[in-house]
């Protein structure tokens, strides 16, 4: 508002956040803040799918349309508030400080952000009607406004910025390039609201585009590098503060955002035990004559189900804080796997829901218990492609210690394939037995907690004995703490 | 499991976390996810309270009931988890590194707390069956058995304690003094499981005794100390590490636990617009001659009461932020009163609930704007006394810009007491103003953002107008920026 040094300005109104504990501390609890809000938000939206009542006897087309359509919203959402996650983060890798206005600046974005739910159902719900994704594209220009608005601001007060932005000759190219990528999306959206009036096929065209945003840029650089040869250095130089793909993410914040997640998921199930299995006093005094135990006993199932579940969020969390221990920078490819595993763990309420509600017809059992081991399953296996890409660009994502040959390369392994083994297993054997299909995954539940427990333990005995057998097999005199090191190096490379 | 100093162990099963990263990292995201989980429990409750339909016909006395015994629930769930949280960071100021199994520990003992609520549940719909007691008993004596497992593992392995007690000359006392704090609830329980099947008011009795242990133990202490005289010195520098009431708790997790308090009301409400209100294409079709726009026309109130709130929650979060940015450290009277800030803030989407639902009505309409004023109240009248508790120890509770006389003092004081002031003149002028009370209410949740955008600019203004002011009373010759200075040393000790 003042001078662009501002050097009239006093002291005390100039950076206030400067003095009370270092602006970075400050800008750190907002970034854990919106990491909190937007993890909430992306998996609250799997609470419409568990809340759709499903009677077997009335299972018909409208009631899976119904379905259909909220499970359609929650991916829409959680895919779409994973996109603006990742542009908040390279947006804040930009401003490095905040002050006031900022801080209200990034509430009124977030607040612009919980609405984009509420426009999928509308899409969802009326899809011949355009008025859906108008509100969408009009959430997504606000959106790009507020967060142009705070890149304008910190330019305007340069403190406010990264150093090594701050510090550099190209300040304005910055500002451009930055403020560019920032109303990409926004303008394209302005495109598609117009559409909506007109011609609505076209405006849904536009937004999937504008999802994919930063994929399609980047393949259209690719290809034009292909075509006409690379881009001269300074383009390239700004490339690093940028939604570039292959930047690595802030570690920390993928950490935030996945508790965040995971901490909802836990949550939400007892939520539903609470509304849902407090038997009625009338009830209780009618059919079980006044027996409150054995009212409860009829709900035995579902708390069964809840600590299986909650023991299931619980070991994948701890699988993936394992992981991001030996973490050192998420690529970007980490990042993506990352979501779509955060994407199916959040649908595990859903599998809770299944295996507990639909107990009393023996078909849907079967079906529900497979729909449980198909989400654990998926939910697992992209933890464990997590690492594999981290493992393939090991040199720059991963502590020495987890890398291949690395001491704790082999434990790592056996903790993140233990949950997709144990639901494949599971998932195999109610194909041959089926009758107790119901006995088995509640089996894999219990046993998988101390499996992890002695997971150690067995892992020593494993390599134990694979070293006892090499030891057998070629008679070599010298066996030591070298041969067992020896033989758990052959053993790494192996796939399960 | 081996030796007590572990030597013979091969050193890739000992002390993985203290390589990939430091262990400490480890121990700070695991908090993290505790902090997360515990917020979202204490706050989640709020929600079958919402959930409760009152339909103005009806509203009877059994509907009152079970208003009334859900917010109970609430209200019990909230305190006692908070005072769970308490435990937890005290415990885990003990132990300051982490390890496999003392992060599955730690999640038993998370599960076992998000179990909490349901035994509540139970207990307020059968207050007369001693089943949801005594559940309730079974989950404080499992939690106990937890935390007593991590002392004792870690008292086990001393590298996974803090510095301070590992090297500690006294750590068998330690850790029989801490056991001893840990076990007393789960023996008190205890007790209280048994008395549930003889006498089970008694068994009330215990439990709330249990709740407010600490301070029961503080006071006698206090009182101990008054009659028998001060006790003896290695005793009182335990007491250093321990469930003290006087001790600061670490500001790290007290923003924590705030921040998801603050994330997940913000989320709620949106849960509850997309599972609402979006139209039936039936009703849309029957009604509206097919016109969304007009559908939607008649869910207007409560977008409007959607945003108020949100801006509310977010306003009172930068209100929250702002102070703890001053903050050096959060005594246990702030620890307090701001878990009663936040026992209020999980009330507001009662108040959205209240002031979108209840529009059919005027003169329910009147009481819900008044409810909704009430509850904004308590929420930063708690915060305001959040800041009043951390003055009376500024020395060791504050950065010296946020002190008397600091120069952030009056700016501080000024976005603490916007809401409080803005509340009370909304709840007034409806006494007056009756006709216009939602209006009103809609103009202060409009207002309010802008005045905290602007507060600066004002309260330069203010503060310009009284040094202008006193320079007109009485003739001093040299008017400068001293001045200014003096005019703000002076306002500052006047309350608003």
């Amino acid at each position: 508002m003042a001078g662009h040094q501002a050097p009239e300005q006093p002291l005390d109104v100039q950076g206030d956040d400067e003095d009370a504990g270092d602006g970075l501390q400050s800008s750190h609890r907002m970034l854990s803040f919106s990491d909190a809000l937007l993890s909430i938000i992306a998996t609250v939206m799997i609470l419409p799918v568990t809340h759709t009542k499903i009677y077997p006897e009335e299972f018909d087309k409208s009631i899976q349309q119904l379905l259909a359509a909220r499970v359609a919203v929650y991916l829409m959402t959680f895919l779409l508030v994973t996109v603006a996650w990742t542009a908040h983060i390279r947006l804040f890798q930009v401003v490095g400080k905040i002050d006031d206005t900022l801080a209200l600046l990034n509430l009124a974005c977030m607040m612009t952000i919980t609405f984009l739910p509420y426009t999928f159902s509308l899409m969802v719900t009326f899809p011949d009607v355009p008025l859906g994704i108008f509100l969408f594209c009009v959430c997504v220009i606000t959106i790009g406004l507020a967060q142009a608005a705070i890149v304008g601001y910190a330019f305007h007060y340069p403190h406010l910025l990264n150093p090594q932005i701050a510090h550099s000759a190209h300040k304005a190219a910055f500002r451009q390039h930055i403020l560019g990528l920032v109303l990409r999306g926004p303008a394209l959206c302005f495109a598609a609201a117009l559409c909506s009036f007109f011609f609505f096929p076209l405006a849904y065209l536009l937004m999937v585009t504008v999802i994919f945003l930063p994929y399609v840029s980047k393949a259209a650089g690719w290809c034009k590098d292909r075509i006409m040869g690379p881009r001269d250095p300074p383009i390239q130089r700004l490339e690093f503060f940028t939604f570039d793909l292959h930047e690595p993410l802030s570690k920390e914040r993928v950490e935030a955002f996945s508790d965040g997640v995971y901490a909802i998921v836990a949550t939400l199930l007892i939520l539903d035990i609470c509304e849902d299995n407090v038997p009625d006093p009338k009830a209780v005094e009618a059919q079980f004559h006044g027996s409150l135990v054995a009212a409860l006993g009829t709900f035995g199932p579902h708390f069964l189900a809840y600590f299986g579940s909650f023991a299931t969020v619980g070991l994948l969390w701890f699988a993936h804080h394992s992981l991001f221990l030996h973490v050192r920078r998420a690529t970007r490819a980490m990042g993506l796997l990352n979501t779509l595993a955060l994407a199916f763990v959040g649908g595990l309420p859903l599998a809770y829901q299944q295996t507990s509600a639909l107990r009393q017809q023996p078909h849907e059992e079967l079906e529900s218990i497979r729909v449980s081991c198909a989400i654990i399953f998926c939910a697992s296996i992209f933890q464990f492609a997590t690492w594999t890409a981290a493992l393939l660009r090991e040199r720059e994502a991963l502590h020495p210690s987890a890398r291949f040959g690395g001491r704790e390369h082999a434990l790592m392994f056996a903790k993140l394939a233990l949950y997709p083994c144990a639901s494949l297993v599971a998932f195999a054997s109610t194909c041959f037995l089926r009758r107790f299909s119901t006995a088995i995954f509640h089996l894999m539940q219990v046993a998988v907690p101390f499996a992890f427990l002695l997971l150690r333990l067995l892992l020593r005995l494993a390599l134990a004995l694979l070293g006892a057998l090499r030891r057998l097999a070629p008679p070599t005199p010298a066996p030591g703490p070298q041969d067992a090191r020896d033989a758990r190096a052959q053993l790494l490379p192996e796939p399960c």
